[in-house]
């Protein structure tokens, strides 16, 4: 340490112990003021502030005791060194009760004893000082974080409200076909996303989305990825451009992508987005580095559809490829999920997971409820991520 | 504090010593071992690891500096006190150097002495212990913090871009009407909201609303609010009820007074809406607590339209009240204010910040751009709050 910033105060009556200790302190480095006797001792600490003390104890005008007290009247953090004569160990303790930092006894025969005295002292002042900073400190960014953890748990409300009171309708029924969907949202707010419509009384579409992250972020996204979608397909009727579904699809991913990317957020989606013309009862449909995969299941029978792409968010320019399936005509369901479901399928690799979610898809006949008991999503308290189920069945 | 939970060990070859330091101790408390050389008082320190070790220096087997390396070689924090003969003070400086607490100067005329050096010795563990936790809770807590308001930007940048993709087109031109709007946002996501809408090419619907709160919550509240307006003009055609303009404009204030209350926030909101009846040349409008109240500005004379509600999400059950005016046939413009814009006028009284907004319109002749130049709200560069400003103007 730097001792010239220490301003030390040295109190002695004996002109030669007095001078000796000022010199070896001041070769030390320290920065010393000395006084002849008490009251100018006094005087001297009242107009220095000094950071540490070293007195006599036995002075002719007054007692070394009483100084003491008067120097933590005026600074009650002040260490004080006191020295004292060999006979006279009752002043030592009586200073040492009264608070006096340590003690010398002369005659002093190594000064650096003394030096270590008022290391000892400076230091266990700089302790106390450091202690109630880090303690000021630690009180003040936990007061700021319960502010933030209650605001979070506002925003997390008002999220919630606002992602349930644009959920679409559910179950939603036209034209032989059931839309139902579920989300169960972790703790945090949802970043899973879910919508359909029936357009033009011949288009299902439908998405589901996931978006990374926790937190306010991904629930602005999904509430964006929302009114974005709707708004392309209520105003431009994208979605149901009957000359070319798959360039109509294949625009809007790659108008979100821009989007999202120039949002400027560290989140990105996987979706899985997909029309039907009930018409000609073909499926379109584009999976955008989503998983699980898309599930159909007919007569009793479920598979995973294929599919693959990247991201969206993520890559400037990315494209997408459609696939197009014909549809069986008789009954079936079409059922997307978020990857929170595969979390909760007690099987370790990825691939029996799968398969497992294809036999719930089998028991539930489709429905989302039964998905959701079979996997016991509600019995679980802290959900590790969302869960998201969305259900299109097609009854004959 | 509890002395017994404090286990010293005293080390010293002369048994009279060794006794007497041990009696003292435990009478003081402390839960004393004792060792009669160096080798056992090692020993006994490696199996009990005490609180503190009070040692003799000069021992037949071992010397106490040799013994301090030892302990500091196992436990470097243990504070050592070490106990020497008048004599021999290099040894105590040389004991001070290798990191011994304290030292003692044998004969030990006042037990009280030693129980200080004890206590001071075992208060500067203790502070260190104490600097350590509070920083490194200190260190954490902002750690934790600085994630905190990483996200918050994250949220931000994401909330602005949607409530930006939601905002309404500016300028709206339609059947000699120019809607147009700004919203400057604070540091903080924006909590000002204004929608308009032109409805079966007869009717202006239009509101500006004020969230209160920073953050999220309020973000969210003005997305859901958007749409639940948003939805029910388009579903139910509320707010162009032919029969009966006032009843729809008051269901609608009800409902979402209902819904933000059921949200279970501290955030509410204040509004000002309208619908502007183009056949009849009517308007119809509620001031739900919103200030300041809609300004007209007819022939270059700016004046305040009367109004007064309850604000929204505060009150079950609340009521508001429709006030109807008959336009006038010429040019006029219709402005609505969210309050930030009466922070950015230089008055003290609310009163006289009013009157100036008044003359504000008059120069600006309804132009939301000639507004913002004159309050000069680019210039600030932290606006203390959003500045909202939604100017509807009939040009014939």
């Amino acid at each position: 340490m730097d001792n010239s910033q220490y301003k030390l105060l040295v109190i002695d009556d004996e002109l030669g112990v007095r001078q000796s200790l000022t010199a070896y302190l001041e070769d030390s480095g320290f920065t010393v003021y000395d006084a002849p006797d008490a009251s100018t001792g006094l005087a001297l600490f009242n107009e220095l502030l000094p950071d540490l003390v070293i007195t006599d104890l036995s002075m002719p005008d007054t007692n070394g005791l009483t100084l003491l007290q008067q120097i933590h009247d005026v600074l009650p953090s002040t260490p004080v060194i006191v020295i004292s004569g060999a006979g006279v160990m009752g002043d030592v303790v009586q200073a040492l009760r009264l608070g006096a930092a340590d003690y010398l006894i002369k005659p002093i025969v190594d000064m650096e004893v003394l030096v270590m005295a008022v290391y000892k002292s400076l230091e266990r002042c700089q302790l106390l000082v450091d202690n109630e900073r880090y303690r000021l400190e630690s009180e003040k960014a936990n007061i700021e974080l319960k502010r933030h953890i209650a605001a979070l748990e506002q925003d997390q409300r008002a999220g919630n409200f606002v992602q349930q009171s644009m959920s679409p309708v559910s179950p939603f029924t036209a034209d032989q076909y059931i839309c139902e969907h579920s989300i169960i949202p972790s703790l945090y707010l949802s970043g899973d996303c879910i919508d359909y419509a029936y357009i033009t009384q011949r288009y299902y579409a439908f998405y589901l989305a996931d978006v990374s992250g926790h937190g306010s972020a991904p629930a602005f996204v999904t509430i964006w990825l929302r009114n974005v979608v709707a708004q392309l397909v209520r105003l431009k009727k994208m979605l149901v451009d009957f000359e070319n579904q798959e360039s109509a699809l294949l625009s809007l991913l790659e108008l979100i992508n821009v989007q999202l990317i120039e949002m400027g957020i560290n989140n990105h989606l996987t979706l899985t987005i997909g029309v039907i013309d009930t018409e000609t009862n073909k499926l379109y449909y584009v999976v955008a580095g989503h998983l699980p995969l898309p599930v159909l299941l007919t007569n009793g029978k479920a598979r995973f559809l294929e599919g693959s792409g990247k991201p969206i968010g993520l890559f400037e320019g990315a494209k997408w490829e459609v696939t197009q399936l014909d549809l069986p005509y008789g009954d079936f369901s079409l059922l997307l999920f978020s990857d929170g479901i595969l979390e909760l399928i007690e099987e370790k690799e990825l691939i029996a997971k799968e398969e497992l979610l294809l036999r719930v898809v089998e028991e539930s006949q489709g429905h989302v409820d039964s998905i959701i008991d079979i996997v016991e999503v509600k019995n679980i308290e802290e959900l590790p991520d969302d869960v998201a189920v969305l259900s299109i069945r097609k009854v004959v």
